[in-house]
């Protein structure tokens, strides 16, 4: 066992198909083994090997799919130019025990006919389902097929894409999937700066600019330690900080009950403080639950 | 094995919720049991019991599921007046080694909160999905959860309703659902009226004009038998068979390609009629594959 595990580390087995993703994933069953799956889009970052460290520690059998899903990004957004590069990805996931890393073509996912869609309601209407129409659907979509294919007993995704995970476990909930879910907590740069594969696109200036995002939630931790209890007055302050930036162009913060997603006018405990910028031509997102500690 | 069986047959064991029906299945499932889901609203009829008799012919843990579910009716229309009526059906069900009855309430599928819906596309527009909207995504979404509760093998749907059978193998096809679905014939009375839970609603006089539908079918049948290739005379012929009755207000005839729905010119082979009407209050389809024979 730690002898094949070996094996797997130095080269984790890359695999193209729906069948043959389903074939591995069947003996593994067959050999009672706790399957995890971290599905990401690749660029792989530490956070998203958190997710797989987090699979590996807790699952016999890790399977991490690496796909750029077209039908989440709008027609004016950034599949295009997302960053792709298998190889680094491969890298990347060398020192964990993974087992499978999927890796479809577009075509394996989306064959010729497809045309099914998954709506979750309410939690993916507002904030990026607002900013960007259809995401969710195409992401609860994608999910809904990769753990259909996987059949993972737990599925990991990160708290940085925090309305992803409520959606995602909508839809889990809803649709009786037999799946659990856990999300972990965002990976930071040391001076805060949320990790995301898109911040490879950020100039030097951005980058010191895009700071603005988690010293906002900071802010707005402070101000709910110190007794704020408006949810308006964290808002504002949250905006005014990122809007003293001039390359920042904010699309939304929002401070919103975490679990329904809505706006308070009070704080509840915890709150959810979200927020979606351009940051020059990229468009980040960060988020923090506050309030934690009141009671 | 076969003791066991002639327990299950005497008494059907009736369970209402999804844990135990998951609990149930992944007992079956460990056992290495080829699992087999009939869905059901209930009222069964011979139709019905033709897929229970399949399943458990071809399966060795049969589900039969009851349920009415409220979000393929839209609001207009017969949810209320449904026929329902559990101890007869589990009267019925008793000849069979069925091995569950999963008769849940309608919270236990749809608790507080619930909001997911699938859309299934193409398929499901036309004919059905046009006559009723939001159907189709009812009988989607429910089939979906059925399925993720169950995790069958096999599942068993009637031809009876053609169009279901289409949306539901391209909703498995599209979501990579580990499940085979399988079509069983539609029964009909010896006089060729269609099996249908709504068959009960016919006055004697409507249950004679209700004839129109199957003879309808076989006109078409016997037209494109001898050499008609036009799917508008075709069409024209059942509309014309339909429509000299004098309760019979026909919402469609369909003449279409099996798989795609889509109406055709010329026949092709085969080539599906299908059709919707109300007779007096009561609205009835039926349909039919002709041209088989052809070459």
């Amino acid at each position: 066992m730690i002898g094949s595990n070996v094996q797997i580390q130095s080269c984790p087995q890359v695999i193209a198909t729906c069948d043959s993703l389903r074939a591995e994933i069947q003996t593994a069953r067959r050999e009672g083994k706790r399957i995890g799956l971290a599905p990401t889009m690749g660029a792989l970052h530490a956070g998203h090997l958190s997710l797989v460290q987090a699979c590996c520690q807790e699952c016999e059998f890790n399977v991490v799919t690496i796909f750029v899903n077209p039908t989440q990004f709008g027609p004016s957004e950034d599949f295009d130019r997302y960053p792709r590069d298998l190889e680094a990805d491969l890298a990347a996931l060398s020192p964990y025990p993974v087992d499978l890393v999927f890796v479809p073509s577009t075509d394996e996912i989306y064959p010729s006919g497809f045309s099914t869609a998954v709506e979750v309601g309410r939690v993916a209407d507002p904030w990026e389902g607002a900013s960007r129409p259809g995401h969710f659907s195409g992401v609860a979509t994608v999910v809904l097929k990769l753990l259909n294919m996987a059949s993972p007993d737990v599925a990991y995704f990160g708290q940085k894409d925090y309305q992803q995970t409520v959606v995602v476990r909508q839809m889990v909930r809803d649709l009786n999937l037999p799946v659990e879910i856990r999300v972990c907590p965002t990976v930071r740069e040391s001076d805060g700066l949320a990790l995301s594969s898109r911040n490879a696109f950020l100039s030097p200036d951005e980058r010191r600019q895009a700071l603005a995002l988690s010293q906002g939630l900071k802010l707005a931790e402070e101000l709910a330690r110190s007794g704020e209890q408006d949810a308006g007055s964290i808002r504002q302050a949250v905006m005014d900080r990122l809007t003293c930036e001039p390359d920042i162009q904010v699309e939304y913060v929002a401070v919103v009950d975490p679990q329904t997603l809505e706006e308070l006018n009070e704080l509840s405990n915890p709150t959810l403080v979200a927020m979606a910028a351009f940051v020059g031509p990229t468009r980040l997102i960060d988020n923090q639950l506050i309030g934690e500690y009141v009671i």
